[in-house]
């Protein structure tokens, strides 16, 4: 049985250039969460450099590291100072030439309770990631901790409905996404509102469908694209924590670096799940065609 | 290529005991809504009677009838009269002790374009559809018309995105959800605003997940429980239709009959998935446990 309620953390920031800076934001923040009862600390993607895959370049690989490694040792030591669980994400140097965006997560004794590598990897203008990034090879599995058995997830991963299910299905008590996106200055007003609106709705719908509180930690700030600077992403924060109706729990500003903190009643889950059972009622004898990439000629 | 946009209607209206009444509510909206230049409607579902599933009551089988049957071709004709495509919901009697909950999509010459027969079916309390409803045998496929492909799912599909992305990867050009749904008054303000603000997100979620439009046509009124009539539904309404980056392009009131029109351009969904090309990352490769009931004893 989980502690109950579970208070948990999330650390927005802004990052820069400067690496042992944003690892201090994201350290500071950790333990403002933990000071204030935080259990769980959740902290954004890539969260030690800036978000570098705005272009293809080979010096950046020289920003990866391995796991175990300098960040992740730092962050284990952090966990087990705080006694919390502690989800981060890195750019993990698994080989030469084979590198992931992986998150890890750390047990309240410091130990590595597990990883999860991102599994949808985008590619689409300054989200170059598919150079950067080799998909995930540890499927969707929970990472089981002291607070509960933890659905994590990244970025891109929160707009896939079947990675949310596949984690649900295999007994995830919470979701959680460390996030890294953005607003393009191109785009009119109106369609950035619909961007950042989209975002948070598909993950609410997650939370809906799967009966599951839902964990979304982004970045917030301006990073200058480097090869056309007056060009970038302006990061949209919104990092937010939603129940398992989707219901708003808490949700941080757009512009600003900040801890958010937040109660989960996991009670809510079994209430929830009972009024709107959909794991009773999936059609799994009709699903075969989710394992196709697309169902053409098929009869229509 | 479809014509550009389409308009549509959702005719959502209260229903009594007086089928003859309901069903010229339905074709009154369905005049109501081609004389404003509507080229497919959606009814609600189920519009010819009352929401009958409150009860378990074998006298309700009374009420099914033939595919083509009297309802059906009374729609037909209408569909043919106004040239119009149509998209109704019927309690389909197939045999002697075999009935479902069924959509019927009727072309511009009174045609029979397709059916689609209900997968997921709910059961709880107040809506005791496993009672009534052999679960659909026809899988989830969309449905060809001079409008486009239409993905017709009902009511408690909505919930499942596993139907959505299967109608999604057979080419639908929108997805059509005939629903009743609505408020047991035992419920607090906040549960009841919870549910009918869940019921809007998932279906936005899909839309934003799959890149397609979603139509969702929803009854109102109040409705006694047959049993307790101090007791029963008040149906939300609310019937609403999004966009395919889940952007709310109309929405009916929650309390009032009434046919809601809206414009859908068809050329949003071909920038919406070149930006957000989520069919291109799917990892079926990860995809298996999908098909499973539960990830038991998988590793974690």
């Amino acid at each position: 049985m989980l502690k109950q309620p579970i208070r948990i953390g999330l650390v927005q920031h802004s990052c820069s250039t400067d690496r042992a800076a944003n690892l201090t934001a994201s350290m500071d923040g950790i333990r403002q969460a933990a000071a204030a009862g935080a259990q769980l600390v959740l902290l954004q993607e890539l969260h030690v450099s800036l978000y570098f895959c705005q272009t293809e370049d080979t010096q950046c690989f020289d920003l990866a590291e391995p796991i175990p490694g300098p960040t992740s040792q730092q962050l284990a030591a952090l966990a087990q100072q705080l006694k919390i669980v502690i989800v981060a994400s890195l750019f993990e140097k698994r080989a030469t030439g084979l590198y992931h965006n992986t998150a890890v997560v750390f047990e309240t004794d410091g130990s590595l309770a597990g990883m999860y590598r991102k599994m949808h990897i985008p590619d689409d203008p300054a989200y170059y990631e598919k150079f950067y990034f080799t998909p995930g090879d540890l499927g969707f599995h929970p990472i089981a901790t002291s607070v509960g058995k933890l659905g994590v997830l990244v970025c891109w991963d929160q707009w896939f409905p079947e990675a949310a299910r596949l984690m649900t299905l295999a007994g995830a008590d919470l979701l959680l996404y460390p996030t890294a996106i953005g607003w393009d200055d191109a785009d009119s007003a109106a369609e950035k509102h619909r961007q950042c609106d989209a975002w948070i709705t598909v993950q609410r719908g997650h939370a809906i469908a799967n009966g599951i509180p839902v964990l979304a930690c982004n970045r917030t700030g301006f990073e200058a694209n480097p090869v056309t600077p007056n060009q970038g992403i302006h990061f949209w924060g919104n990092s937010f924590v939603c129940g398992p109706q989707g219901e708003m729990l808490a949700q941080a500003t757009q512009a600003k670096s900040e801890v958010l903190l937040c109660d989960i009643d996991m009670q809510r889950v079994e209430q929830v799940r009972r009024i709107w059972p959909y794991l009773r009622d999936r059609r799994i004898d009709a699903y075969p065609d989710l394992l196709l990439r697309y169902r053409d000629g098929k009869k229509t």
